[in-house]
């Protein structure tokens, strides 16, 4: 058990931070070795199975990041975009992999976890589950393959609560068909399509944003043509897949030279 | 087969028009006694057979719609709102069931039908096929059994040529559904969802108007809560069903009392 | 809060026990009151959340039933046959209403669970989601009003676990086909179909066993025709809902008299 | 006009035949310049268009496939096994490019088959739609990137006529699934699941055939682990869809060198 690369997750009390905990105990492939909180949190100096409503581990959660980052192979971070800029830092300068699963980042955050990228492995993807990302490459593969006669269509679900629309993983998708086509996605994408529309335009690509439920998270990339369509499909079910992708990625890390990497680099796509 | 009840088709040269001629010809329980058009069209006086590209049928297209329905025992008609009106005052003076497909038609004209349907059979209805009838019957009653923790979502898929969203049938599903829980579908409608909705409001019902293909009409109507969801699908994928549904009726109002029907009560839901 | 009906759990360390007793004290339209378990089990005596691994609760769990079914409203119970048989009679005395999602339950258990039902309300199904219930009544209604041009199909998903094919729930839905066209199931039931099995026979009803991942539970009710399908679909995606619609039922039996009913009663379809 | 490719169709009067010749004439980048029965054949020396109940279209079946070819630049071949065996000697004797829909090939027919590919391109397919040779080649890609924590399940949907289950395409994408995961169908293959089967093997392909109206053909591909599915989906909704692949290859053959093709080579993936 002690040769297992060990964990740091950031962000400990939040919905994901806990779920990332859960993945790496549950984990016989990584072990648990640090948990960091920000100053000033509740949950710093407590047990952390305690902290979390459950039996003691014999973990403390910690605000010294540095500390805990040092004695681990991987860090893994869902938090915001300050958080993750200093964490990207401290990651380097501990030799430890930076998974970042955080979004919003602005270009000036992303300048910075580059720089921090030539000392330290750094994986980012703003979906970090294994079918979103071969998803993605899919689309920009079929729509490669296939000319204007095949009107695309991307189609998200999500739960109730979800703010906006469509969701960044249907907008993902939504560039990656148009990459494969070699178009600018803002040109063609046709969106709240509502009332006299006229028929449908060649080439654009539509998008529609269904709200119900705890619906977690589905996408479809359909390709319809005359007599066929193709349509690529996710159901994510489980918020878990999101920390297990997470995980994959520190473990893939391990034996990396220092840069920038994806999930697409993860795969293996 | 001299028993079997007669029909006239109006409308022939159209694309449903000979799709209901095809469909009255294929049946055995119903035979083709008439073909109408409107005074100056080219098919006047020609052999429908011949017309439509094929061998002779020995029946004359005519613009004599008197005569025509006098010889029959009911008639199809997927015209234009002025001549259904016209044809209404007809098929009551012929006592011919007179089935209504025809779109679009004011409350003017839905008066002139209605005073027609004192003196013989009209079956009217949006949709004529069968299918999406009963869909419209499930769709109220399962949302008067669900309470607003499912959240409904109307999803309706057709071909690039349609110039209308979401379909007339989307709206009749989002009115059955308003219907079933006792609210008007205005005050709860939600289309076009795009950008920075905020949450789903309870109560209101969404609607998606996928457009690519030749796709002949898709219908989803989602009841959607925490942990589980219903979804009442329809798919067409055959024009012919509309015709078929429209021949079911025109031999169900056979034996009926004069009055106004709909394919509600010749499916006897 | 003191007014709320008082629910037991019994079987509470299993997985369905322990989803109930969360369900139970997340609403607020019930308490709980007792958590019963077998003699000799290692949880009698301990504190229930302890025991479920998280924080006290200051109730603990009992082997007496009639005890803590006489400090209840309701009893809800998802055990085995011989307990659920020996808890109809604990709760009739008790004068609780009576739960019981047990399935397996043999003619002699069930003529024991009816006598019970002539002093309390007993509530019985074999599937106590709401979903299910409503689907399984909307099978039988199109059933009953499609004629056999419409081929019937089950296909049900489930996930890799699951050791019988098909599921419970979809034999039910079967059954409720079959009823709604007059038929028995087992004269017209097309399983495993495979190899050169000829076209298919009209008025059959197919079923199909999809296994994969951790899927919770998926229905569809096909209809196809020429031209035309109906889907009948419900997607379970939180093992809640079961425990979700028997509080339901618990609550719904409150004002009830004494009697045996099902899922189909307490949601007045 | 002149410039374009002349096409020959070869069992003109079967319902493939009939479909590849309207596909043909209603081409604009193709041009119908024979059609070819067998010696015997009601429709020999008959007009096409006359034959096929519509307008004279100034152009005769004939039985002479060798006269015929010889006026072609390729020939489309939906027949049967011995017709296409001698067809491929005599086109390779045209040097026309031998477009192969026809099923059923023996070993020996293949050899044949090959031969006559030394002197002119042949292109041959199980099944000549775009959309399911992508998915094919999706299928593999993708049951290369995941592991078997992916369960694979087939599920194809077809019409109420058809005679065997699987579908050919279905077993196409099963094999695809197979061999990206670097093993043998048949050691995996789990097909009619039905009964008390224990949990799902690891590793195993499942195979599920729905039959009902009149379906062209719909195969799903699902790849099932716990949280998330990906499913990659075809639908045909016209039988035409397969006469256009095989033009699309008939002309992308001109520019060849001889040799034995299939759609992947057509599609360019």
């Amino acid at each position: 058990m002690t040769d297992l690369p060990g964990i740091v997750v950031t962000g400990a009390s939040g919905r994901m931070g806990q779920m990332l905990i859960r993945t790496v105990l549950q984990s016989d492939k990584a072990k648990l070795v640090g948990v960091v909180e920000r100053a000033g949190h509740d949950w710093i100096g407590q047990d952390v199975g305690v902290a979390m409503g459950g039996a003691p581990l014999d973990l403390h959660v910690t605000d010294d990041a540095l500390e805990a980052f040092s004695r681990a192979q991987a860090v893994i971070d869902f938090t915001a975009p300050a958080a993750t800029v200093e964490f990207a830092g401290i990651a380097a300068q501990a030799r430890a992999v930076h998974v970042i699963g955080t979004t919003g980042l602005s270009d000036e955050d992303l300048a910075k976890i580059k720089a921090a990228a030539r000392h330290a492995v750094v994986v980012r993807a703003g979906n970090m589950s294994l079918g979103v990302n071969l998803l993605v490459q899919l689309t920009k593969k079929v729509a490669a393959a296939l000319d204007e006669d095949f009107d695309i269509e991307v189609i998200e679900a999500h739960h109730r609560h979800k703010v906006d629309a469509p969701s960044g993983t249907a907008l993902m998708l939504g560039e990656a068909a148009a990459e494969g086509r070699g178009v600018m996605l803002e040109a063609v994408s046709d969106r709240a399509r509502d009332g006299m529309t006229g028929a449908r335009e060649r080439g654009h690509i539509g998008f529609h944003a269904i709200r119900g439920g705890d619906i977690v998270g589905e996408h479809d990339v359909m390709f319809a043509a005359d007599g066929e369509r193709i349509i690529l499909r996710h159901v994510a079910s489980d918020r878990a897949v999101f920390a297990r992708g997470a995980l994959k990625a520190a473990l893939w890390g391990q034996d990396r030279k220092p840069g920038e990497y994806d999930m697409v680099d993860v795969l293996g796509l």
